[in-house]
């Protein structure tokens, strides 16, 4: 065969729902020279990610290291760890990744209940814990931030009526980790599971997971072996914990630019970082006003990092991504679900949340939508954008 | 907390089993721009891998990708896309990988029944054959190189005698895959997985699986979902194929780095490449040799990149695994399982299979022996390495 020609990337920004925009420190971190995976070099990278993970994730929680997959293995090993077959689980599905939960769930044998919202609904604590009383769950899973809708949901109040009512409770916190509030103890969120490319700002390849002393009880309680091997925390924490013992080989150089990544967070401090997302989804949704845009996900629910929002009418969905990739470089993401060709999923995430990308995205929306003869006042996307950060 | 330094790992040579040496060029490919997983150029660098892991796999099977997650995820993806829970599965088990399977295929529902032999022996088609008759299973699992003992598993008469049998043929190539012939499609291997930083030498994080039209008529006929969402090829091909339907977030930089080792693979060509291997384990055997170690596999059935020898007797295991690693920067495994504490696993993979590594490795084991007050002839190693490189 002809040999392909070395890989050489366009350059990008991406401002869809992940992967997100990469600080070069991070690259240059995954290209360090490997080592052996039991190195006591490596053996110090992992105890230096897990005192790190535990600090973004605000937890003192011993079982607490990244899943080497991308965001759905940390899905996975949450809820194939705590469930065994006619387990009762209840899943919130209120868009694409709830209901991926709920299919895992039903693999690894649960029972699974689900209660439904709309796309870019969020549930109250009274729905879940009228479904907890019902049901009596040993399992309630829920998603903190919806990719696939942008929705924000609380998770205080439901953690409490879910230990009220005896269960466990699981997060997705794939979008929110190191972009928004995650309180592992706080909360007493009690299985929690990110991915490495949304807010942490790493490109994809491993899941941070942490887990609970009530759901290592749960998990040392097991009657039978995790469905997955791969995924067993039975064993995984064995290889992350002082008896080093050998599972499967970890991924050096992801977890190398993980390293960085949280450096990077702890550099910058996690508040800080919170109110950049916040001051730059703000100027963003200032901007999109002023071009006729609305969000869709009512005000107070919406995701600083993944900016939901209608497409306008009129407005050529798959033209105008395509036009700000090829013409801008500028990657959007498409809706997903049921509101395919209805929404875009505009991603402030990590390295990506910054001034320079919401202007420059504004200035280049403006004229992908005049192209296509929406009227829209010249400049006043930027302006409002301007006017929010001035004000800030 | 103090934030950790920066990652700057210590300079190694990789003659471990695995990770390997890595190119500098796998390194670099890596540290590119990330791009978005449904980006166009991220959706051609997934088809030319595909194109390349077919070269390399010797095969035309449609259904060959790279699967995210480390080697063991391969052999997990085999199992629970080809098991449904009831069906009767033989699993050959002579080391470390073999036992492993078995567990996998067991937590996938099948009825395991597995032959045995010691650690450093291979199996003969006609004890394939005789179980096969027995239990007529569904799918018969193999290792084509036991990573945990060093073995060479030949797998055309077995392909003949597990088809015969009506049964599907699953074999372990992660070690074995780039460093030695690998015939998919001529040996009639129906499932295949290997790993990444093996003789790919390209950081662990994939591992890359085919599978024969015959699998993909099994997978296609499922009465049950496959137990792993993560894992599920019926959703994983449709992102990997025409469709580019998104399932999960592939991890891009892991996916460039191999890109760039299939390049490197290609370039140098197959047979060149396997008969590199060949010749760099003749030197070591004949270094070895001169230095009083023997292999603890029969002549004619030892790996070329995974050499396990005896440590002999007076020779403190760690002591001189520690004093290589630190003294000369050269890792080197310990045994596995049952042959703990009395074999290395000297692995010459890849990019690590060359004559420097080699005479380097034996002239600091002469030293670390001497140093343990082993008698040995000084420069006997390292003289009998450089008499097979001037012969050959």
């Amino acid at each position: 065969m002809t040999i392909p020609a070395p890989i050489c990337p366009p350059k990008r920004i991406l401002m869809g729902p992940g992967p997100s925009d990469i600080d070069p420190r991070v690259l240059a971190a995954m290209a360090a020279p490997t080592v052996g995976h039991l190195d006591p070099y490596f053996l110090q990278t992992m105890d230096e990610i897990r005192s790190m993970l535990r600090e973004v994730f605000q937890t003192s929680n011993d079982l607490t290291l990244s899943v080497s997959g991308t965001g759905s293995s940390g899905m996975e090993t949450c809820v194939v760890n705590l469930v065994e077959p006619g387990d009762k689980v209840v899943i919130c599905k209120n868009g694409v990744f709830g209901m991926r939960m709920a299919d895992v769930a039903e693999r690894a044998g649960a029972e699974v209940t689900t209660i439904e919202k709309g796309f870019s609904e969020i549930f109250s604590a009274d729905e879940v814990a009228e479904v907890v009383d019902r049901i009596k769950p040993k399992l309630v899973g829920i998603v903190h931030a919806e990719t696939s809708t942008g929705a924000w949901q609380p998770l205080e109040e439901i953690s409490k009526v879910v230990h009220d009512g005896g269960a466990l409770l699981l997060a997705d916190c794939v979008t929110s980790l190191g972009g928004v509030l995650v309180k592992v103890d706080e909360w007493g969120l009690d299985a929690v599971y990110s991915g490495t490319q949304k807010c942490l700002s790493c490109p994809p390849c491993l899941a941070p997971v942490t887990f609970s002393p009530r759901a290592v009880e749960v998990i040392n309680a097991r009657q039978t072996k995790v469905a997955s091997w791969y995924l067993d925390m039975t064993m995984v924490r064995n290889y992350w914990g002082e008896d080093r013992a050998y599972h499967h080989t970890a991924p050096i150089n992801s977890n190398y630019g993980l390293h960085e990544a949280l450096r990077l967070i702890l550099e910058e401090g996690l508040e800080n970082r919170f109110a950049r997302h916040m001051r730059n989804h703000k100027a963003l949704k200032a901007g999109l006003a002023a071009l006729g845009i609305q969000y869709s996900v009512p005000e107070g629910q919406q995701l600083p990092m993944l900016n939901s929002v209608l497409i306008p009418d009129g407005v050529d969905d798959a033209a105008t991504r395509k036009q700000l990739l090829t013409e801008f470089g500028i990657e959007i993401g498409a809706g997903l679900g049921p509101v395919k060709g209805k929404t875009w999923r505009i991603g402030l995430m990590g390295a990506a949340s910054c001034e320079q990308n919401v202007v420059y995205f504004l200035a280049a929306l403006e004229r992908c939508l005049s192209g296509q003869g929406i009227a829209v006042d010249a400049g006043a996307g930027v302006a409002a954008a301007n006017g929010v950060y001035s004000a800030s």
